[in-house]
C-alpha cells in the first residue's frame, strides 16, 4: 500500500518536471459556501491536470520506457502521458476511441505524441493499445491502478499540507481512484479527513464501498470524460476502505454551478471533473462540521474556457 | 511621491479585504519565450483585477466615505470600487457610459452598487458623477491619479518581491499609470527594473515620456477598455520619469497571442489589458538581457472566458 515515504520519494523525483501549483484561500462569502476553502489549483499543472504527477513518476521509474510508452486515453491521462513523454524525450503513442473530444486529441498531438484513433469505445482502444505494446515492448502507464501512479498523485496532497497545515478535511473527486488513493495515503494518521466526491452519474467508489469490493458502476453525466472510470482500482480500494469515512455524490447541476462560481469568484476555469469536489461543499451534499478547515483539489482545467459560464 | 513606507501601510490596511494572489513560475519552454517568467496572478484578485487594492486603500482612509462613494467607470475601476464599497458597507453609485460592456455593468451591479448608465462617453459619465458628488458629499476614488490609489496598487509589487526576491525586471501594463506608479515606487532603489508595456493603440506613458510631460494620447485597440486612459496621471509622472528606463509598445495581435498562450500553458484567463505585459516578452517587443529574472503582473481577468481562445 502507498506510503508517505513513497510519496516523498515521488515528490523529489518529479520536482524538476511538474509545477508546485498555487493554493488560493477563498472566504465563505466569496464562494457562497458555509465555510471558506483552500483551493489547490491543479488546473494550472502541466498538461492541465494533476495526472502529470503520476505519469512522470511512473515513466521516470520504468525500465521499458526507453522503448517508448503507450497509453489508452482520450482524456487527461492521455494528455499527461503525452506531455511527460515529450518532456523526457520518450516516444509516445496514445490510443483514443473515435468518440474522444477533438480538443483533447489536439492537445495530445501538440504534446508530440502519435495519436492512434480508433475503436468505438475506450475498451476497444485499450485492447488495441495492449496488442501494440506486446509487439513493441514499450512501457505503459495505467490511468490509476499502479503504485507509481498512486504515489505520484499523492504529491499534490503533500504540497497542500505543506502550504496549509492543519486542514481538517480535504475534498477529492474520484474516477478510478488514483488521486484519492494517493491523497488518503498521504493524510493517513494525520487527523486530516479525506472526503470522496463523485457525480451521481459515475459513482465508482461509492458503489464499491457499499459492495465491499471494486465493482462496475454506471458511467455517465457531465464529468464522465474525466471521472467516468468503470470501477475503482484494486490498489486504492483497501486504502479507501480504511481511510475514507465519507463518500458523497453530487448532481451535474451542482457541478455546473461550481464551475460558474469558480469563474465568478476567482477567474478559475475548471472542467466538470475538476469542479466536482468543490460542488460537494457549495451544494450542501457535504456539510462541514463547525470549525472545519477545508481544502479542495481543483484537479483539472481541460475544457473549452467558454464552457464554464454556459 | 509614493514611498515604500506608504505602500507598507497600505498593505497592512487592505490585508483583511484583498487576496494575496498566487505567483506561478513558468519556464521558458512552457511560454515559448526567451526566458521563464513569474506571473503574479491579479486575475484572481477580488473584483477580478488589481484595482481592488487601490480602491480599498482609498475608501478605508476617506472621511467622506460615510456619505457613500461615487465613481465613473464601466470597467475594472468601477467593479473594484463597487466591490470595496459593498465589503465595507458603504453605498456606491457607479456612473458608466452607455457604451459600457453589459457583462461589466452586470458585475458592478452584482457587487451591490447602483449603476447610473448614461452619456455617450466616459467624459460625460464622469461629468455626471462629479455633479452628483457635489450634491451628496460622497467620497470619490480616482482610477489612478490619487496618492492612496498609487500606494494601494504598489502592494502587488510588495507581494511579488516577498514571494520571489531578486527579480531583475518586472513588466507592467499602463493605462493611467496607477499600477506602474505604485510598482515603480516599491522597486525604487532595489535594483529591480520596472518595464512599462502599452498597446500601440493607447500609448499614454510612451507619449508622455517623449513629450516630457503628461499629454493626450490616442485611445483605441483591443485593450482600450482597461488601458485606454486619455493621459497618465500627474502624480505618477515624476516617478515614471525617474524610475522607468524602458517603455515598450505591443500590437493587438501580440496581446491576443499572449492571451492564448496563458490559456494553453496554465489555464489562466486574462483580459487584453491583463495579458499586455506578458505580450511584450512573448512577442520580442521587450528582449530580456542574459540572466534576467522576470516578473510579470497579469493584472486583470474581467472578460468572457471563451474570448481567450478566439
Ligand atoms: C480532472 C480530473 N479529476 C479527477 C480525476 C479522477 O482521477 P482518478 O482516476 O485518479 O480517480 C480525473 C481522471 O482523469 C481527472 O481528469
Ligand atoms: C486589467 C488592467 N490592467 C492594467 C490597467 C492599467 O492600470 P493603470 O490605470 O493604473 O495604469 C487597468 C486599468 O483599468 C486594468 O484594468
Amino acid at each position: 500500500m502507498t506510503t508517505r515515504a513513497e510519496i516523498e520519494a515521488a515528490a523529489a523525483r518529479i520536482a524538476p518536471h511538474i509545477r508546485r501549483t498555487p493554493v488560493l484561500h477563498l472566504p465563505a462569502e466569496a464562494l457562497g459556501a458555509p465555510c471558506g476553502a483552500a483551493l489547490k489549483l491543479e488546473t494550472m499543472q502541466v498538461s492541465g491536470s494533476f495526472k502529470a504527477r503520476g505519469a512522470f513518476n511512473a515513466l521516470l521509474q520504468s525500465p521499458a520506457a526507453a522503448a517508448g510508452v503507450i497509453a489508452a486515453s482520450g482524456g487527461n491521462h492521455g494528455a499527461a502521458v503525452a506531455h511527460a513523454a515529450g518532456a523526457l524525450g520518450i516516444p509516445a503513442e496514445i490510443y483514443v476511441p473515435a468518440i474522444a473530444a477533438p480538443s483533447k486529441v489536439a492537445r495530445i498531438r501538440e504534446a508530440g505524441a502519435v495519436v492512434v484513433q480508433g475503436g468505438a469505445t475506450y475498451a476497444e482502444a485499450f485492447a488495441a493499445s495492449e496488442a501494440r505494446r506486446a509487439e513493441t515492448g514499450a512501457a505503459s502507464v495505467h490511468a490509476y491502478d499502479q503504485p507509481e501512479v498512486l504515489a505520484g498523485q499523492g504529491t499534490a496532497a503533500r504540497e497542500l499540507e505543506a502550504d496549509l497545515p492543519g486542514l481538517t478535511h480535504v475534498l477529492v473527486a474520484v474516477g478510478g481512484g488514483g488521486l484519492i488513493g494517493g491523497t488518503a495515503a498521504w493524510f493517513a494518521g494525520t487527523g486530516t479527513e479525506v472526503v470522496a466526491v463523485e457525480p451521481e452519474g459515475c459513482p465508482t467508489l461509492h458503489t464499491a464501498l457499499r459492495a465491499g469490493m471494486p465493482v462496475d458502476a454506471p458511467v455517465g453525466g457531465l464529468a464522465a470524460d474525466s471521472l467516468g472510470a468503470r470501477r475503482v482500482g484494486s490498489l486504492m480500494f483497501e486504502l479507501a476502505r480504511r481511510e475514507i469515512r465519507e463518500s458523497v455524490l453530487v448532481t451535474d447541476e451542482a457541478i455546473r454551478d461550481a464551475q460558474r462560481r469558480l469563474w465568478s469568484a476567482c477567474r478559475v476555469v475548471a472542467e466538470p471533473g475538476g469542479a466536482a469536489a468543490l460542488a460537494a461543499l457549495l451544494s450542501g451534499a457535504w456539510v462541514p462540521p463547525a470549525g472545519a478547515r477545508v481544502g479542495v483539489l481543483v484537479c483539472g482545467g481541460n475544457c473549452e474556457p467558454g464552457s464554464v459560464t454556459g
